[in-house]
C-alpha cells in the first residue's frame, strides 16, 4: 500500500512560540505518528525572495533557518520519520515551477485573494509587484507536486493554493498522461493562540509572545505579566474567561481538563486569585517546555546535527526531486528529445573509440 | 582580454529557408569569425512550451531540432568557434529564471509590444494567456544573462527584450554586486526576404519558401515559377525591379553586383527575357546552395554527428551554467547558508567516522 504523502512548509522566520506550536508543530507531531503517513516538511527560503530580496534578508534568515530546526526537533520533529529540506537547495523544484508555469493563466493567480493580501503586507500595488510574487502560488504547486503529495495541512487561507496546485496536477495529467495525485487540503483548523497582551494573536512583531527557547524564569516573568481580565482588581471580583490569556494557555497545555474547568469555574465567581491562576500556568507550562528544553540541549551540544539533520533530508529529497523531474520530462516528450541526442553522441564517440588509427 | 559574448538563439521551428539565411545566419557566420567573439547560440525548446505545450508539438519539435541543426551546420556555423546547446537541458537556466522573476514588475511585462503579439499570434487573450508566456521575457533574461552576454544581434523587434535583460542585470547587481554585464543589441537590421510569391515575406507558412534542403531541381522549378512583373508579358516590356523577388533574390546572393545592376537596366528597358534573369538566378541560387549541400551530405553520412555536437555544446553549457549560478547563488548569500549547512554537516559526519566504536 502507497503511503500518503503529506507536505507542509514554512518561511524561516525565526524563533518559534506557543502560537506555533499549537497552530502547526503540534498537528505536524500527530501527522509523523501516523504510519500510514510519508511526511515532508521543508523550509521555504525560496518564497522568502518575492518579499524579501535583499541579500541582508537572505543571509539574515540563515539564523532563522537553524532556530527554527532546533525548535522543530526540540518539539520532536523526527527526522527518521519525516524529510526535512531546504527548498533553495532542491534544483527540481525551479525546473517544475517554469514547466507548471505554462499550466496556470494570469487571470487566475491575479483573481486569488492572498496575491492581494501579499502585495498589501509587502506594501506593494497590485499593479507593479513583483513577477515572481504572482507566482508564488505556482511555486507553491511546484512544491506540493515535487513529492506528490496527497495531502496538505494547512489553513482555510491556503485553500485556494491547494485548489491551484490540484487544477495543476489535472492539467499536467490531462496534457501529459496521468502523473500527479491531485492533493487534498487537510482541513486542519490551524488554531490561534492569543498573545501575552490579550490583544490579539500571539506574534513576533506584536512582541507578545512566549517563545520555545524561554527559560523557566522568563516563563515566570511573562506570564505574571500577562494580561487578565482588567475588571478584578480584587480576587473576590468575578472574572471573564473568554478572551483572557492565561485561561487560554491553560486549554492548549494544561492536560488536567477537570483542574481547568474548576479553575475557570472560581475565576467566574471569584473564588480564585489571578496569582493563583498564574502559578498553575507557569508551572504547567514550564513542565510543557521542560522535555523540549532537554532535547534542546542535546541538540546545541552536538556540534552539527542540526545542520546534519537538513543535510541529509535535502540530499534525499535532492535525489526525490532529480526522478520526478526526470519522469516529468519525459512524460512532456522533453527528455526523450535529449536523450535521444545523448544516446545518438555517446554511440558516436563509442564507435569512433573503437576505430583503429589511421596510421 | 575577455572575448566579447554573444548570444543567439532560435525556437526549433524546422528547415531553413533563403529567408533565414538573409536575415540570421549571414549575420552569425559573420560574428563567429570575429576572434574577439565568443559565441553562444541555443535551441529555445522551452519557448515552445509558452505556446505549444501538446506533447505531439514537443515530440515534433525534435526533428525540427535536428533539421535547424544540420541546416546551420551545412552553412558554417562551426562548433569549435560557437557553443551549441539545447536549452530544455540546462538546469541553471530555470534556476536562474525563478530569481530574476522576483526582479521584474508585472506592469512592466504586461507593457511589452511583443506579449499582445504572442498573445494575438497563439490566439489567446491577454488577460488569460499562461503566466508562462507573460514571463517569456524573463526567461530571455536568464537566456542572455546566462553566459553573461555582453551582445544580442536581434531586430528592432526584440529591442525592448534586451531592455527588460538589462534593467534585470543592473538590479541584481545592485542588489547583490557587480557581476552580469549590461547586454547590448546589436542592431543587426535583419533584413527580410521576399517568397517566391512576391507578395510577403518568405514564410513556411506562406509556402513561397526556397529552402537550404532544396536540391538543384527544385531550386530551378522553383525560380521558374517564381513571381515577376505581371505587366511583363512579352520580354521587350519595361519591368520593374523594385518588389520583384527574382532581383531581391540576385541582390541577396549574386556577387558579381556589376552584372546585377546592368541585368536590372535592361530589366526596366524591356532588353532581357525574364527566362534570362531565372537562368541567372537559377545558376547563382545553385552555386550558393551547393557547398551547403555538400557539407549537409558528410553531415548526413556520420551517424551521430550532428547530435555529437549538440551533446558536446551543451554538456559544456552545462558546465558553465553551474558555475554562473553558483556565483549567483553566492552572490545573493543563498548557497551561503546550503553551504555552511553541508559544511557543518560533513565535518559532523567526519568527526563521527573517526571515533573509535564504543565496543
Amino acid at each position: 500500500m502507497e503511503k500518503r504523502r503529506i507536505l507542509t512548509a514554512d518561511r524561516p522566520t525565526g524563533l518559534l512560540h506557543l502560537g506555533h506550536y499549537v497552530g502547526s508543530i503540534h498537528n505536524r507531531l500527530q501527522l509523523q505518528h501516523d504510519p500510514n503517513n510519508e511526511c515532508y516538511f521543508f523550509i521555504a527560503d525560496l518564497h522568502m525572495l518575492t518579499t524579501k530580496k535583499e541579500k541582508a534578508d537572505i543571509i539574515g534568515s540563515r539564523q532563522a533557518i537553524r532556530e527554527m530546526m532546533v525548535d522543530y526537533l526540540s518539539c520532536g520533529l523526527d527526522p527518521q520519520k519525516i524529510t526535512i529540506y531546504l527548498q533553495s537547495a532542491i534544483e527540481a523544484i525551479y525546473e517544475l515551477n517554469l514547466i507548471f508555469e505554462m499550466l496556470v493563466n494570469v487571470n487566475r493567480l491575479q483573481g486569488l485573494p492572498s496575491i492581494k493580501e501579499m502585495a498589501k503586507n509587502a506594501r506593494m500595488d497590485i499593479e507593479t509587484i513583483p513577477f515572481g510574487l504572482l507566482g508564488y502560488p505556482v511555486l507553491m504547486s511546484a512544491d506540493i507536486l515535487l513529492p506528490r503529495a496527497h495531502a496538505v495541512p494547512v489553513g482555510k487561507d491556503n485553500e485556494a493554493h491547494i485548489e491551484l496546485a490540484r487544477d495543476v496536477a489535472r492539467r499536467f495529467n490531462q496534457l501529459y498522461g496521468e502523473f500527479f495525485p491531485l492533493p487534498e487540503l487537510i482541513e486542519a483548523e490551524v488554531p490561534t493562540l492569543i498573545g501575552t497582551d490579550g490583544q490579539g494573536k500571539m506574534s513576533k512583531s506584536a512582541g507578545n509572545c512566549i517563545f520555545l527557547t524561554d527559560d523557566a524564569k522568563t516563563v515566570e516573568k511573562k506570564v505574571r505579566g500577562a494580561y487578565t481580565d482588567p475588571n478584578r482588581i480584587r480576587a473576590d471580583i468575578p472574572g471573564t474567561v473568554e478572551g483572557n490569556p492565561v485561561f487560554a494557555y491553560l486549554d492548549a497545555f494544561d492536560k488536567d481538563t477537570a483542574a481547568v474547568a474548576a479553575l475557570k469555574a472560581r475565576y467566574r465567581q471569584g473564588t480564585v486569585s489571578d496569582v493563583e491562576v498564574k502559578e498553575r500556568l507557569i508551572s504547567v507550562l514550564n513542565a510543557f517546555l521542560d522535555p523540549i528544553r532537554e532535547r534542546r540541549r542535546e541538540f546545541e551540544l552536538e556540534e552539527g546535527l542540526v545542520e546534519e539533520i537538513l543535510y541529509d533530508g535535502t540530499l534525499k529529497m535532492q535525489e526525490v526531486g532529480r526522478e520526478v523531474i526526470k519522469e516529468v520530462k519525459s512524460l512532456m516528450g522533453l527528455s526523450g528529445t535529449w536523450n535521444k541526442i545523448s544516446r545518438l553522441a555517446r554511440e558516436r564517440k563509442a564507435t569512433l573509440a573503437k576505430q583503429p588509427p589511421l596510421l
